[in-house]
């Protein structure tokens, strides 16, 4: 469901068609999920364009609001400014094995191409489902790896499914949530588009639209939480900018999780990944490449855009999650219970 | 006035003493406010602790949110993780001027105590002011410098003063705001304050503790401005932190501007200087120093209070400002008309 | 065998006992080396000291001197500065791997000490072997991990061993390599130890102590490569500096690189990780931590310790390793023929 | 004169036609002297490029090595990866002057265009020449800077000039130096042209092509100086590259100080700024731009031609210098004295 259907509206800007990061051409989600008595966890694949993304890479960026977090394959892509594999999120002990499922999904792909792939550098992120999910069990196989990479999809679900089962966002059932706004420039319609894995938040500092909703929740469940977790966002998106430029965009994402009542708690790995499938780096031999970029001084329409695309997708994962039950009986309720 | 007299209460935590920047011990800020037809600018200087910072200096932070501003002295503070002397702030075309101020002041200084300075790194904080005060007459001397230090005490004016004369918050009069927040651990109190230089943010954008004033008050005044301009937080604390955690505190001050609805426009320099008086570096010989730090696991609290207190700065310095009108005729409205 | 049995001599400064990363106390280095037709490929672990580093950090650092490269872990380590697994270091397709065994043995670890592990962040470095390791088999197993990290002991094996079985630095056989120097400051004894894992550099740049060996080389061999691989740096020492210290002592790692020959390539991740013994984060419930800390005036001894013994380390990790034909009978000479 | 004319051969890579930063076209140097007998200081300013660079600024980037110093500007630059102004160059207590002499400058340039300037970036580096300089005296006054920039010509002074006059480099007198290299990429060529401000490194340390001749030196003069002071770096190229490469180019420039003998000290802020005149940011109202940009896969080119031409221009300012007595008639001997 589009948060819309709850009468919610955020920001200014128009939403895309889908309203979800799958507005940007290319752009699939596929997602595995575990949901067993003691597990209540899974994968989440952001696929991020056509055809190989290992030969015909993608500019990228990445900015860490808070660095508690485990999530891999970043230092190359800051170097670098460019992403060759899909995006994963799973849960905090599973990134070194879904990484390693990612090196051999690569390796096939690059096979099947013809190209001898001798490094890659896959991007891995993580929230900790522990307190929902008996993580020591380390549930995630290659298997649900490659099932998610299989189920990609521009129609994906939301909420508590693929690395969205065992999450927690203010003391309420978080997950996998989505939005996207559009750009007009020069009469051209671009797409910015947001995959949020939430995992973050006290429940007493949920604000939505100026709704002090998580003190009035709180006073019925009587069981707050303390700021901590994680919460990955990854943002796509089609206009034409350079790896300093989206990482300028992405900084803006915070301002989604703010507008929602996020303090930024220490425990919180709040990291942010973006890429565009604007001037793709095609395999070429020449010396030099031809590319467009935005002027600076339009940018501010591409923050707006993220600001709100990320504060609506944060509340998008809350409201496609069902009420979840811990392995250890603990509950997490869903804010559609209360809205 | 304190903007608890506006009946507006920010956060959870209780306030210091004097509610202020000074609240921290030592601290001191003094202005020289520069007022005629022309000229609506000035000079704000934080005195940071007693005794001379150059010989034994503080720890110290920076966070730059957003760069486009002129900052002076970050390369140094943010390699030794130090401070050696006060913290000026002014307007964007004087920050030279002022750092030259600021060298002959530390001269002299240390001179009178026997230092013979050869080297030194002053801190230079700026705010755009052209939209009420003719920038190109670069108004500030270094006679203002001077007299801004001279004027530095534990109470200080608020507003439209100083280096707050010209700013121009959310599309109506900003200034200089203050605030602070106690925070207690082991049985033991620490103060953290804040003064902020507010310029930042668009008036349909504001938002006090979910309300959307910013939008009525558009409807009246029908003038709307851009996100530009910059804000600048000083943040000072008693709390014994490293500065790296002192810059994880610092990023903090983000939640503040946010909460009232800064969307962190491209044309804002949004940038946060912190400084701790605990283990102050005394100058010794030996090779090794001994010192207190925070356990990391506690360090939220610090966060909620310099996101509380940031916040409130914001409003304060709207709050305490009047009307001004430009040299250009242009009127600033005060907050306090409509609130 | 030491370089100084090669007649070399590196700079100034006395070396450790051991001239070895383990004339810091506690640290431990272990290795598995996989020896097989076509794989040349293994793992080698930095145990970083005594007891359970989860459960008691240790202070850390990172410096990216080039990202293009794979490491895991840095996110966190750089947020929080600290460490809390040991440091493995393999072969670039194997890290995700790596990375978990690394969380099934922290796992084993902490329940054997009665910790309920939810959460913990590995370390795992690398470089590409494969020029002499049929990279793409993936060799390194699990087991492999344990095996490393089984046989970690104070004297370990130097050269074409653990993940220095497929290096190549310089054009010639790299590897594993290690040196230490000492420090005496206020008349007390301080050791930096180094771990360097080898694998980069053109023949023709190679220069030892200003003799322009490479080239020398190169004529009899005439085959130059391309300066693509990386390097891996690990510092350990016990000198009580922060992480903000340490991370400028890991900057001068570069020039142990440099006087080699390094002109840090583009395809080469150069990559310096680095912790200290002294101040260990002992598992508290105070609010804060006592701690003793460099005065910043004297760290150019650091900074000298760590530019020789990572110079001589580079030396030690080819003068230690026999020549080895690769999968695909690629031959790579030992500097021992040379020198 | 060129190191050549010495018989020092630096690297591999061909020498532009001037072996000067002015290989650049559009780039000149401007120098202004004083040389009293309690002054020993100056300024040197490098013009960019020609026309009014703040109406079409210039892609740039820096790379801070040791941020022990004072450089003004880098927040903002490093923010948007642009250059606005000429890149100032004099003593640490006359950064603010300069700076403020750098506004009045562009405010008049600015004015004479038609541009109404508001806001502007100066780039202002900094050595400390108290050595051999008065540096209390802060000698330089608004006059010098504009003076520099009156002299600013494409065949300039080098040696014990401008910024240089007061410089030491190992122990020796350092000053202003310059070299440039020869990019060759599908047939077209390119330039890439060093200014260096050389203030840094120990006497024992210096090494000349392999020939530790600070060592020698040393056992004559019998006077060592630690490693502390600073090295400025300006890098200017006409390859179309981003800030992002260019970052990456620049880091490349600790070679060429290390290959010297430079052990990175502490208390020595090497700090390296660079830009390319290719893909100038014209003043435009699109919403895009379109670029030429370098394959990354080739960027080892222009690593080398830095690391070289630095290295090269640190020879350069040491040995176009003559001896200079201090205030203080402490002597600094030249480099050409001994070789």
């Amino acid at each position: 469901m589009d948060v819309r259907d709850f009468g919610i509206s955020i920001g200014e800007m128009p939403h895309g068609k889908l309203n979800s990061i799958c507005d940007v051409a290319g752009v699939k989600v596929g997602h595995c999920t575990i949901d067993t008595t003691c597990s209540k966890t899974g994968v989440t694949v952001v696929m991020p364009c056509e055809g190989n993304v290992f030969r015909d890479k993608l500019i990228a960026a990445s900015f860490v609001l808070n660095g508690f977090g485990k999530t891999l394959g970043l230092v190359q892509l800051e170097e670098l400014g460019t992403l060759e594999t899909p995006v994963f999120l799973t849960n905090t002990l599973n990134v070194g094995l879904v990484h390693d499922a990612a090196v051999e999904y690569m390796l096939d792909l690059c096979k099947r191409d013809g190209i001898t792939l001798t490094s890659v550098n896959p991007i891995v992120c993580e929230c900790n489902d522990a307190s929902l999910n008996d993580i020591s069990l380390r549930a995630v196989h290659k298997e649900h790896v490659f099932s998610a990479i299989e189920s990609a999809a521009v129609d994906f679900e939301l909420g508590d499914v693929g690395c969205g089962k065992g999450m927690t966002c203010h003391g309420l059932k978080g997950g996998v949530g989505t939005s996207s706004r559009i750009i007009t420039l020069d009469g051209r319609i671009f797409n910015l588009g947001v995959l949020a894995q939430t995992n973050h938040g006290r429940l007493a500092d949920l604000n939505i639209c100026g709704r002090d909703i998580g003190k009035e929740i709180n006073s019925t469940l009587n069981e707050d939480t303390p700021d901590k977790g994680s919460c990955i966002v990854i943002i796509a998106t089609d206009l034409p900018v350079s790896s300093r430029q989206l990482k300028r965009i992405l900084k803006r994402a915070s301002i989604g999780l703010i507008r929602n009542g996020s303090y930024l708690g220490h425990g919180s790995g709040d990291i942010f990944i973006g890429f565009t499938t604007a001037n793709r780096l095609y395999n070429i031999d020449s010396a030099f490449r031809q590319a467009e970029y935005l002027n600076e001084s339009v940018i501010d329409h591409a923050f707006r855009a993220c600001a709100e695309a990320v504060q609506e997708a944060v509340l998008s994962s809350m409201l496609n999650a069902d009420k979840v039950i811990g392995y250890n009986g603990k509950v997490r309720h869903s804010l559609k219970e209360f809205i």
